[in-house]
């Protein structure tokens, strides 16, 4: 590993705004060069793949202006800097679909685009579901919420009708964890 | 739908970098309540799921500065603005691989992280592999070149051995894929 290694000389910010901030480091190469890498900061995010006991699917809808358009997604936000990602899921969780989830279980953390930003997605499954008794919805955002039976979702990834990757990331280890394919 | 949308008033550019630039957009909410929404600009990037004759998946080991150390992905690469996404697909496997491919397929494409970036990523699956003519590395790149049986690949993702959201997205695909389960 350590031929790959890049070692970070300077770093200094670009920009800082409200979600994001960019950095631009100055990284000496394996061979000796050095070159700058732009990295886009952002505070982490998680995603809830809540399920009903029907195997229902609990997932939002809403505009994206970065796509322009309604996408379907699983429920989802960022974190409040220093916030635990498991408190952070049942808060979103909670102001998105006004549920709580009596079982919460961590599926899987990934970068969501690792060439240029350091956003980390958390991935829980929330189950027993029922309503949170004081949910109140972020004032900045306006989501539908519908619930899709699992292997419908599936279906729907599969044909293309599902464009967000953490929610791709989700039906796909779900329709793995479900078949006993991942243990 | 229509609910849902949010339509864009103003729009104007606060960072323009190297790879992103920053846009802050105001829209009007539903409700007729106006905010501000920070939007990252980015050229789109592919994915390449390279396999060959014996269900070997070609990957790439690579130091990812936001991540701060080496990440194992399907070999993937940036948009050139402009470029047929195909067309980046086989340059970016010749250049970090030293591998050109009969056969190609694009197996979807989807958001990376769709909350404020508009980073598309298009994933294709790329088989009939043989040694490209005349591949030359993008000089500020240093990877190393891996060939992991698909089975294998896929019990990495599946125990957190693999952080990259676009490379799970490949696996699980190839799983579903490979099973029939998507056909």
């Amino acid at each position: 590993m350590e031929k790959l290694v890049e070692e970070t000389l300077t770093s200094s910010y670009l920009y800082r705004g409200k979600i994001v901030n960019v950095r631009q480091d100055r990284v000496r190469l394996p061979d000796g060069r050095t070159v700058f890498r732009e990295v886009v900061e952002h505070p982490g995010a998680v995603a809830v793949l809540a399920l009903d006991e029907r195997a229902g699917l609990v997932m939002v809808r809403q505009f994206r202006q970065p796509a322009g358009t309604v996408l379907l997604e699983v429920p989802a936000g960022k974190l409040v800097p220093g916030e635990d990602p498991l408190q952070c899921a049942q808060r979103e969780l909670a102001e998105e679909t006004g549920l709580q989830a009596k079982d919460w279980e961590q599926l899987a953390w990934f970068y969501a685009s690792p060439g240029f930003c350091d956003e980390k997605i958390y991935l829980y499954l929330a189950r027993g579901l029922k309503p949170a008794p004081q949910a109140s919805a972020d004032e900045d955002e306006t989501v539908e919420v519908i619930t899709i039976p699992l292997a419908e979702a599936g279906k729907m990834a599969a044909g293309g009708e599902i464009r967000d990757a953490k929610t791709l990331i989700a039906l796909q280890f779900a329709a793995l964890e479900f078949e006993g394919r991942l243990t």
